[in-house]
């Protein structure tokens, strides 16, 4: 068995621990780090290792249930299970997204990210999905 | 003087309202579309507008203002102040972001958004700010 890919948040961040933790799982996810069949570390575990409350690892691996990533059904493990297709996003999903990204540039060039840095990975990361 | 430009939240996102209100106020401020001597709306006429609680948009501003963008301290209205110049970001906040912005991408993945089209907008994000 593989061993589970770390999971790390910032206990600083004004993004909710929860939050984080469900967003860090998500991109393991959907980059296939994590794929069916992979146990998740136990709630409890989890919580000790990141300084978190059992109660916010409980409330974020139950998201990832909700949005169909996990089984929390069998036992006290969450494991992964296959997602079915997803539906194109609306154009609602897209604009939300949009207006996130735009506020995320905001935020980096706000604390001294440079324009043309940002720019850079930007392009890095539209590089990556092209493959 | 300027009509203030329009700050737009999602109720149903699972992001607090006050991060979204700050995360709107900077994108204009970082882009100029609110710029010093500018005066943000009341507080009270913003909560109102927005649908949200009194002390969400007044813990906003007080966050704008930490971070250098507002002066609360005259009256009651909230001032654009210019912000003097940034340091450079660390490559702590660099690797912070870059973390956030994997996940954002994996988010948009996750809701159906197709590969081609994000990395398309992450492009249009990038040839924006080389200007």
């Amino acid at each position: 068995m593989k061993t589970a890919p770390r999971i790390r948040i910032d206990l600083g961040s004004p993004v909710a621990a929860g939050r984080q933790i469900v967003d860090a799982i998500r991109a393991h996810l959907v980059e296939g780090e994590l794929a069916p069949g992979d146990v998740l570390p136990s709630v409890r575990r989890l919580a000790m290792e990141l300084g978190v409350h059992f109660n916010t690892v409980a409330q974020a691996y139950r998201q990832l249930a909700e949005e169909g990533w996990l089984d929390l059904k069998h036992g006290r493990r969450a494991a992964v299970i296959g997602r079915g297709p997803v539906a194109d996003a609306g154009p609602d999903k897209v604009l939300h997204f949009q207006r996130r990204l735009r506020e995320m540039v905001a935020e980096m060039r706000a604390h001294g990210v440079a324009q043309d840095s940002i720019a850079d990975e930007l392009r890095l990361f539209a590089e990556r999905l092209k493959s």
